[in-house]
């Protein structure tokens, strides 16, 4: 039994290519007492990731270089030497990197209930980007019933939660996102309010068309011009939650400043940035919040799922391209 | 009896010059009926009157063409016509605007006791400026003791008072000025713990070597690349007050927005604007709190008084140029 793993070879400038990872077949190592053997079945592509390859300061250390590329992942053990938290056969996710097999203590990996939602689910809408969306848009953007909510990356991971939750709690959502396709989805299937095409219209035009009144909440996933924009929009005492800032993140030079941020003053608003670890703690719960959400019908989940782990970086890229429809999924199993 | 007004005349582009102001020689109309006549002391020059100058959307409508410029102002009521609020003899502020003597039914105004303050100090400390450093630093800042705290704009007439407040709740407080007089100015005579000239010193070399740690509040006076500099300092969980950013105001193109914004996500921070308006029903309390702290000499205030209202566009661009020490005013009383 052999291991495919994706090395972490050279940190990219820009957009990473050929150099920036390495396909390794290597020999899996003997359980140390205490670890379980993880047969990865999905890895989790996560903009994120782009941010972690880059030396410098945030809020965890960079991959470092010839380790296995950080990624959140799910599957099953198979074997256990006297770990006493998991089972032969359990169905558990972490942050098992790119490979199709992972050895653990099993620290901060957790155990799923496969009889309640697919393992894509639990990496998508139930793990990672749907924790970020739920405290991203509760505590941080604090929505309350009435709010004009305005999302960007609306139909990614994050975004596509974070629209449907504003929907729940009784707020007019727009999204902003990539080509007729996706603006056709949220609103047709996920009952988006509005959407923008950032591709096809001027996002100051479209702001004023279907945001007349402004916007409460802003919540952005993608930085650059459409952050700039939706600055133009706040109404007063907005919260601008910070998540993240794909449009940005494969910048050879500075990354773009939102040159309307004195829009805060006049509308005497709050721009605030978040990190999902933050709210660990609280999972459980909001877990089981969305999973009754989904039950009801209320919150719909879309995977992107892509084969193969020879297949990592075309699939990765699409992230950035764009060209995916709702979480972004490696599937691994062979 | 004539009224020497400063009226505006042309919306700027850039700096104001010659063509955006006139200096206007006119009658004082009969009183109406609850009227007072005010006779000016002093004017309040301050670097948000280049913002009420522009034709766009913020906190106040812009200044129209052929008023006369807005300002705050103290002095003396000389004639009532029946009005009960005020009586001849009573010093009073409010927005009078440039000019000599102000007519006005008395909204918006308020009196204050010479016995306890001069005129400038209740323009300065214990007016706009004082207001604006008491509730930025405490409601927006949320200082507590310990906390380190970086102020643009320092020796300036809300950067100052913020200093000082900073330092009776016990922070630590790092000023950055322009000049080595008004550095020594901070350190000496305000007891700041330390400052930075951004005229002579590198901002990130100075912020590395005078914040070693980090910084938990960032009042910002003046935006563009101190701001960012600023940014990139940032502690977990701390606040950025976005007061003003004078370093714009003159801009001819677009504002220059804060490349860094994303330290806070990396640390979970908050920017928020504010304006001083929003607090106006507790200035009160907050103006006999920083009396109480001037009688014991916790809080000094300095005023840079300049005479004559034909002086009015040389001493405003003081502002800018920052050619003068502490609380700007213009003498008009002849």
């Amino acid at each position: 039994m052999k291991n495919k793993q994706i090395i972490f070879k050279k940190r990219p400038i820009g957009v990473p290519d050929t150099d920036t990872w390495n396909l390794e077949i290597n020999n899996i190592p003997e359980l140390k007492e205490g670890e379980i053997l993880v047969e990865h079945h999905y890895i989790s592509l996560d903009p994120a990731m782009r941010g972690w390859m880059n030396d410098s300061k945030s809020y965890i250390p960079p991959v470092a270089i010839d380790d296995v590329m950080r990624a959140g992942s799910i599957g099953k053990v198979i074997q256990n030497y006297g770990n006493k938290k998991f089972a032969i056969g359990d169905c558990i996710t972490g942050w098992g990197g790119v490979q199709q097999f992972a050895i653990t203590n099993g620290e901060g990996w957790y155990k799923v209930d496969e009889k309640l939602a697919t393992m894509p689910m639990y990496i998508g809408t139930l793990g990672m980007p749907g924790m970020t969306a739920y405290f991203g848009i509760t505590e941080v953007g604090k929505i309350k019933e009435g709010d004009i909510v305005l999302v960007s990356g609306a139909a990614g991971a994050v975004g596509s939660v974070v629209g449907q939750i504003a929907k729940i709690k009784g707020c007019t959502v727009i999204g902003i996102a990539g080509g007729k396709d996706k603006c056709e989805y949220l609103k047709n299937e996920l009952g988006f309010d509005e959407t923008i095409d950032y591709k096809t219209e001027n996002i100051y035009t479209a702001l004023k068309e279907k945001c007349p009144k402004g916007i409460d909440v802003y919540f952005d996933n993608v930085g650059g011009a459409i952050l700039d924009a939706a600055l133009s929009k706040l109404r007063m005492h907005a919260r601008v939650v910070i998540c993240g800032a794909i449009s940005q993140y494969n910048n050879k030079s500075k990354i773009q400043g939102p040159s309307n941020y004195l829009s805060l003053l006049v509308t005497r608003s709050t721009m605030q940035g978040m990190v999902v670890m933050d709210y660990a703690k609280n999972y459980g719960e909001a877990a089981k919040q969305m999973g009754l959400w989904m039950q009801q019908g209320k919150l719909k989940s879309k995977e992107a799922i892509y084969d193969g782990i020879e297949n990592f970086q075309e699939t990765y890229n699409r992230l950035f391209s764009g060209d995916k429809l709702g979480k972004l999924i490696l599937k691994v199993k062979e």
